[in-house]
């Protein structure tokens, strides 16, 4: 509102002088004014245009019934009655049905749907566990602290969050659940350009990490492996299917059918499961899996979809836990020591809001150290910390790891997390063990020298 | 960016004739010229910040570093080097230390910041729950359930949400803990009008309704309650403490102030438990506590606050679940029969990010119906219920209500809530207290005819 008024500007009084210039009384001055007038419009839209994407609002140049009686903002949930994908009966939101021309849709969605085009690429992070409670007595804790920590990073970046507790085709279960979730999530969000599967034993540990999606705009599939383990060691956790990035288009629908014919629900599910144990030797069970499968499908080249998937291994896309949280009270002190010795901007209080803009500076502040690298050998932080293998609500762990190994770590590393989050609020934990906290004091941590 | 190349409009071509208007010979032509130009600048502006309050960019008239390189989108995570509140090593996030002055600084903080001002009002919710494990064995899973239906709700509504599961203030235990997360968030938060404090046990039954702000534009606290309860029966339950709206501003954190210093913290608090347990005869614990506090300051109109204090009782703002459950699956089925009697857009499929305008047709078509009030006769979806004296978490439920009544009373709840969610995924509960899934049929529901 107050925008609108200091906005709104006064029409300035005209000198006696000037008074026949602004009502000019000859035809050739009115054609002077208009073409004045004219070209003036002509630079100020081409400027603004150029300026910023933000489309210049529909009211200006129709009666789109977009605007709102109780403000003048536009209503960027006006949904027009002009027919979309969303009105034809033979599209469904179920996985036994391809879906077609996805990518004609979309477009003819988003163009109906203005506020959703240009500007930066738009994520929808999904994520799930399910509709009971768990096995283990710190399950369901973990999977709340989990689920909030996924809160917090996409509240900090800007991005949205559905989280989904239905297991929406009853023979889909385990890790073949999220493929119709995202298939119906795709749907559901055509303005999303990405869909970003996160498991739920998958924390986020640097808060201040953006992904670089330049990096991925040749392709339609991100995952964390390793392109040596999947063609010379043919080894099924060459890559890992708990998190992924997904490209909301035609591609990954037809994708997503190759995967999924691969799950229980298939008929070719037996047959797949005797390929994939016979492929990969060291696969630790003999159904078919759907990290199996798609180390498969990039392995033998089938259907072609290798050339859009991107194995990501320069950074901690998703880091194996057993690697990191023996790290993160390192990791947090020199985070700390950086703060310290480093310009006043790291120590800087602000915002939430503008979080984002601090993590650029200590970006450019790790750059220069030495050391600060991603990976198991540096003290940058890790992005995600994925606790593979420790199934904390079923308690089905792998064996290999000890129930403090698994339980403690994700303690930890929800702590590291939430410490960067708390310092926002002004505290931070006493410990990475601990869940008591301290108020911070101002110009933290210098002012503990 | 394909809106900037539809955007910007090509020179027009000038015939002949009109060559040598545009370019005027004379020195009175170029008056006119420069005339008509400023003219229509002026108009333009004038209608564009009528019809749209964003801010036209700041780069038109300045060269605020503000501008991102990678595109040209304004970044409104920009924190601007000028001294905020921020900067003052007085202020802290603690409550033990008084903040003065706060309407003026989040006023400068937000001209700092224009991407903040104007437009509708922004509201911050608040909930959180204790950071170790449920000692009942559905509390954490339910707790789960219970975040996911918080952040279902600010995503369909474009709030912010905020998880807690940090105890900051350790003597301010159990329904004290809220109040030092508030005043840190507001301190976080200075673009947030509001404060939306949500207890965790608070289950969201109407993903539909928005909050009426227009009603609160006098007042700064809202919670609900009943007038009639506070002054002629002195109930402690004459309102409810649990979910509450705070305005951000300089009288929230002075009568948060005052409402602390009944907390355990406080050298008075037992002074004031004896003043509330003789003042409230209903009273159930003879300690001090919040909500006795609330009402007390209400009754006798100590310290001024009541006068900014409004008592929401004309609808759910939140409810009593004794009197909700049992009216859940009645509730459905009259929603379900308006959708299938009424108009084809009740039906029409859409994307999530469009829900609120479908959100307004289902309004009006509730307005036309006798007996869609909301309240404990009406089948309305009250917009909140609130397992208020449950204890999900520790157990200790109120004996007045069976462990089936409150735990199989939630499940129910968030069930019809998150129909309304998985409504926009393509499927539905198979029931209320079922956690199967069946996908909907295209026109759901008239297709079940």
């Amino acid at each position: 509102m107050q925008m609108q008024s200091s906005c709104s500007l006064p029409r300035p009084k005209s000198p006696p002088m000037a008074r026949s210039s602004i009502i000019p009384s000859s035809l050739s001055d009115g054609l002077v004014f208009t073409a004045g007038a004219f070209l003036a419009l002509l630079i100020f839209l081409g400027l603004y245009c150029f300026l910023s994407p933000t489309p210049i609002p529909n009211r200006l140049f129709s009666f789109s019934p977009s605007f709102s009686s109780t403000s003048s903002h536009i209503d960027d949930t006006y949904d027009p009655p002009d027919e979309t994908f969303y009105d034809d009966p033979t599209l469904t939101y179920t996985i036994d049905k391809s879906i077609s021309n996805w990518d004609e849709k979309r477009r003819h969605w988003l163009k109906l749907h203005p506020s959703f085009s240009g500007g930066r690429e738009r994520i929808l992070m999904v994520s799930g566990s399910q509709p009971y409670p768990c096995r283990s007595y710190h399950g369901d804790h973990l999977l709340l602290r989990s689920l909030k920590n996924k809160a917090d990073y996409c509240r900090l970046h800007g991005i949205e969050l559905f989280y989904n507790t239905a297991l929406l085709i009853p023979s889909m279960n385990f890790f073949w659940a999220k493929i119709p979730v995202i298939r119906a999530a795709m749907l559901a969000h055509p303005e999303a350009d990405w869909i970003w599967w996160v498991d739920s034993d998958a924390i986020f540990t640097d808060m201040e990490f953006s992904l670089p999606l330049d990096r991925y705009r040749a392709h339609n599939l991100v995952l964390h492996g390793w392109p040596e383990l999947v063609y010379k060691k043919k080894s099924w956790c060459s890559l890992n299917a708990g998190v992924f990035l997904i490209r909301n288009c035609q591609w990954s629908f037809d994708f997503m059918d190759e995967w999924a014919s691969m799950g229980p629900q298939s008929p070719d599910y037996e047959k797949w499961g005797k390929l994939q144990t016979s492929t990969f030797k060291d696969k630790m069970f003999p159904n078919s899996d759907d990290q199996s499968g798609l180390v498969y499908l990039i392995l033998t080249g089938k259907g072609g979809w290798r050339d859009k998937i991107y194995l990501e291994n320069e950074y901690y896309f998703q880091g194996y836990f057993a690697e990191i949280v023996g790290r993160l009270e390192n990791i947090s002190a020199r985070y700390i020591e950086e703060e310290r010795q480093g310009p006043a901007v790291l120590r800087r209080r602000h915002a939430e809001r503008v979080f984002v803009s601090y993590a650029k500076e200590m970006k450019v502040q790790l750059g220069k150290q030495k050391g600060a690298d991603t990976g198991p050998t540096g003290w940058r932080r890790p992005f995600v910390t994925h606790f593979t293998g420790c199934q904390p609500c079923s308690g089905d762990r792998n064996k290999v790891y000890s129930a403090d190994n698994c339980t403690l770590g994700m303690y930890k590393a929800l702590n590291f997390a939430d410490d960067q989050v708390l310092r926002i609020y002004g505290f931070r934990h006493a410990s990475l063990v601990s869940a008591d906290v301290q108020p911070l004091p101002f110009d933290y941590p210098r002012s503990e020298e």
